[in-house]
């Protein structure tokens, strides 16, 4: 175990974490666009891994910029969505009610993501260095735009067939 | 393993597994607020402790209008989140380095409640059981305004003593 001494070294743990976490994702999507029944759910995951991928190449420019290497760190919090995850989609029957339990798994870490990103963007912020905070601020809107489109997917696709079973 | 097979036996098995989420919580956030150095992070602590405790009372609540037991689901996704909490704790010094990495954990379970709680309160929008909506939503509010605040310390009381470290 490496003590972490300074804002610096937090700051680059943490991107860390969350390079692990998209890796994670990145394996997960595919998974996920499988299971799903809805055509509008599908497409969301297939953009998503696009966009993930895309978000993963943004950490490597934000490495780069701060003069590190980039590195994963198994993190904890998304192995354990993953889990969750998994352990639900294995518990219910394919189709309408499958497709909420995937919305609800994405959006969680969604939320994980928008809480991850959120306290890098702010420590890039405090360390003063606006390149990155712009970076990761982008992939932040991304994050946000996804769980919102969840959402509409959600009301308008998926719960209504999902109550009538 | 039960197969999920109804849209309520989905939102009943979501329900139970928030309320295991908060218990773990409940036992969180003592050792947390120990750990922490600032006395804003520390009452801000205490407080979510006393919140979290009338947020189970309102799920016994919820469970009790839905005609079914408080049960809990073991959260696998909270386990991750207090497991890796638990970790950057473990290589961080007490302080405000310590204190940055506090409110990171804890506005990263934040947000899992957030998005746990809107898809509750959705599903309970979509059985048309705008009690049980209600008082979900109660609870969302609460998040929602426990992750502003935990922005604020981290801004004007915490990042900035952290940074000089």
């Amino acid at each position: 175990m490496t003590m972490v001494k300074t804002f610096d070294e937090l700051a680059v743990e943490g991107l860390r974490d969350i390079y692990d976490a998209e890796h994670q994702i990145t394996e997960a999507l595919p998974k996920m666009e499988k299971a799903a029944t809805s055509p509008q759910l599908k497409q969301a995951f297939q953009t998503h891994l696009r966009q993930t991928e895309g978000q993963i190449k943004r950490l490597d420019q934000v490495f780069q910029l701060l003069g590190q290497k980039a590195e994963r760190k198994t993190c904890l919090a998304t192995r354990g969505l993953i889990a969750e995850a998994n352990e639900h989609i294995k518990e219910t029957e394919t189709g309408p009610l499958l497709d909420a339990v995937l919305i609800d798994a994405a959006q969680k870490v969604e939320h994980y993501e928008i809480a991850s990103y959120g306290t890098a963007r702010t420590f890039a912020l405090q360390m003063g260095n606006s390149q990155v905070a712009n970076l990761l601020d982008e992939t932040l809107q991304e994050e946000g735009d996804t769980d919102k489109l969840l959402s509409r997917i959600a009301e308008t696709n998926v719960n209504q067939k999902a109550a009538q079973q």
